[in-house]
């Protein structure tokens, strides 16, 4: 079971990731496989930390806990693998590559194996540095993104969401492929199975956001005009309705709104 | 002043940093425009943390200090800059862009402002994230080890070094560039001014390293083939020879040696 979240804001919002100690299961069957990795939006780039070791037993978890991170777009991933292969810094979401001077983020939740067996889906200008499904999709995107794109349209979305669009379409075929993809700018998120929004005006104070596995803290708006939307496997609050994103759909935010 | 500091080994080593407080500078003047950064070689890819923030108040370098991280090949950058300008996470150092599957790695000490002003030195492939002369300078390598080699001879040292040494040699022309880069494979050292580097079969015991800024802890060899490379702006140890590298040659280590 894997876990997205993504936020999109108007204003830098310091946003805190507290990860459940799995108490359930640490120290009974030793390590797990589980890994997680979160991506702020700073600049033309991303701050990346991630880590494939088990969240209960990590000090890079604890100084995410400990220290609340400003920024305008946010995408992390929690994995709870099922079995121990595979595990390593290389195979942890979110992945990241740079497109004509802007750092791209990609997480993806699901499996989509057909991926290495159809030659049609190789990347050429960007190759993965482990041997997940998913990085291997995000290279082929990216691959894409900079055959159809220029350094002067790279974020023009008219051109870059049919490119995203289409590429959702083709590998949404090989499995489920739940994903969330920014470019600094935009978040992009496509649901093939499971996946919630909600976008409001602004929060009142201090507010949690909690499941199973994840608590995240958002800092009180500094300003009137703080907007917020949020995208998650599972809703995340219980007093707002959260929406499900239409399936086989790459839905765009910008700013804390969603576009039309 | 900027103070580089790379690693290479044989077998994975535990390595700590610290970074001094900067208490004869801290409280003075506000915060200072220092940052830091660090990349711990994990498969073919590059575990990076770094900041722009100033050290003295730096709960991600507290993480760093309290964490151990085990590597064959670290490279890490610490900055005093002067003026306030351009602090970033994007510009703040080492620099990371793949190239066939590989993760590479870029840490400069000096200045090469000319390089903004020559239009052969514009990279095509890769682009800077930020708005560095260094990050520049690494994105036109990785443009020529991209067009020089391929997936097959992306760590052939006998095609890639010339590259590698061709560049430094041009880019030397715009000022001071002392300089670490990794693929993974082999640490590349460059030296226009200051850099010097020890070579020793194996440590008797946890021994740390310092200078005026940074305190290295390295752990007790597990193993009797243990081999080190050290490479770093100042003699970190004093009970042994540290040999400054020849002006305006790369030189290459490669678990725990330079290859001759």
């Amino acid at each position: 079971m894997c876990q997205l979240f993504g936020m999109s804001s108007r204003l830098p919002t310091n946003v805190t990731f507290s990860l459940k100690v799995f108490s359930d299961r640490g120290g009974k069957t030793g390590p797990h496989g589980d890994g997680w990795g979160i991506a702020y939006h700073e600049g033309r780039d991303f701050r990346i930390i991630k880590e494939a070791a088990p969240a209960f037993n990590s000090a890079c978890l604890r100084f995410v806990e400990s220290h609340d991170l400003s920024s305008e777009i946010v995408i992390s991933h929690i994995r709870r693998a099922t079995a121990p292969a595979s595990l390593s810094y290389a195979n942890t979401h979110p992945f990241v590559r740079e497109l004509y001077g802007y750092a791209h983020v990609f997480a993806h939740n699901g499996d989509i194996p057909g991926i290495f067996e159809d030659r049609r889906f190789e990347p050429s200008f960007y190759s993965p540095l482990g041997d997940t499904d998913s990085e291997k999709a995000f290279c082929l995107l990216m691959d894409r993104l900079r055959n159809k794109l220029s350094r002067e349209t790279v974020l023009d979305l008219s051109r870059k969401l049919p490119v995203i669009q289409s590429w959702a379409e083709e590998v949404s075929a090989f499995g489920i492929f739940n994903f969330l993809f920014s470019d600094t700018e935009f978040l992009y998120a496509h649901r093939s199975t499971r996946l919630f929004y909600v976008s409001r005006e602004c929060l009142s104070a201090s507010e949690c956001l909690r499941s199973e596995e994840l608590t995240i803290r958002l800092a009180e708006p500094r300003s009137e005009s703080q907007r917020l939307a949020l995208v998650a496997t599972e809703p995340l609050t219980s007093n707002e309705e959260w929406v499900s994103l239409p399936a086989g759909e790459v839905v765009v935010f910008r700013k804390g709104s969603k576009t039309e």
